[in-house]
């Protein structure tokens, strides 16, 4: 099972790296895989550790993908990375294992703290078609704009019906992503 | 905004009526506005509470509509109407007032009591798509065999890569129902 979070951590001077990242919960370990090459890779191999950030925020994993990486951030309480500041959930990992790989390293993880913030509001069917977005927005370069424009008509009726202004915002990121993409695809041959 | 959450209520005899149901908040109001003729309106009408459950067990969601209604309750602290036993969190809230309307009237509710149980763990992509099927699922008789089809197709790439053990059960349910529909569909001029 993945779950969708962002993953936050800090290199040798201290600079924070915020990133969404798909984890999988393996007994008590939490594996999370970035990509070669990465920063949070770097970080997690200098550093040894970062904070999972639990949030249903998705102008975060929106702003990741269009350039806006300034969010607020708090110390973690027994780690040297920073984590969100206004997560629901957050918990603070210690690097156990690598599992290397050519593309994506798997790093085992064990948290050493867990702290639940605020409560979980249910689920709304615009954070979910925003994540889809984002997930589209990072692909760009490989999918027909066919099957995005496909998938854009789909997904946008459940922002239209249960969208809060988060979640429009996160949006509009991201089709303003995906329009410069289109206006690239129309002026190069 | 809307948000999909699990009503609870009871009737006048103490059964109980689990529902899924989008709901809005409206600053501090809870609206809910759930179909007539309904059990959970004629309960809210009659006791004038409910529980709001916020759980990311999709199992109950598809479980609602595929006729599994069974699923653990606990006594709510201030309210006569149970919640569920393993919500993230849950609301206690009291009916204040009343926007009538024939199909669907609004039921405008008070939080007397809200807890915390245990934390968001990140978005999950299959139980959005669960969500999408349920949808699907309550809407069989007025939507066409094609589209539904189309959104299976699109749906289950969610539900392969990122399910758990819950979300591939629900799953499940939804699409042995849909199959059921399809069918009569098949049978029935």
């Amino acid at each position: 099972m993945i779950h969708e979070v962002i993953v936050t951590t800090q290199n040798n001077n201290g600079r924070a790296q915020i990133a969404p990242m798909g984890i999988k919960w393996r007994g008590e370990i939490i594996v999370i895989a970035p990509f070669r090459p990465s920063s949070t890779l770097n970080n997690l191999l200098s550093q040894r550790c970062a904070a999972i950030n639990f949030t249903d925020d998705v102008r975060i994993f929106a702003g990741c993908l269009s350039g806006r990486y300034e969010w607020p951030l708090s110390d973690s309480k027994y780690i040297d990375a920073p984590r969100l500041a206004d997560a629901l959930a957050h918990a603070e990992v210690r690097l156990e294992k690598i599992e290397d790989d050519v593309q994506r390293p798997r790093l085992l993880c064990r948290p050493v703290f867990q702290a639940n913030h605020a409560p979980f509001r249910g689920f709304n069917r615009a954070q979910a078609a925003v994540l889809e977005l984002a997930i589209l927005t990072s692909r760009l370069d490989i999918l027909p704009m066919e099957k995005i424009e496909r998938e854009i008509d789909y997904l946008s009726i459940a922002v239209e019906k249960t969208a809060g202004e988060h979640e429009k915002q996160a949006w509009g990121w991201l089709m303003d992503k995906i329009d410069e993409h289109r206006q690239r695809q129309q002026v190069t041959p």
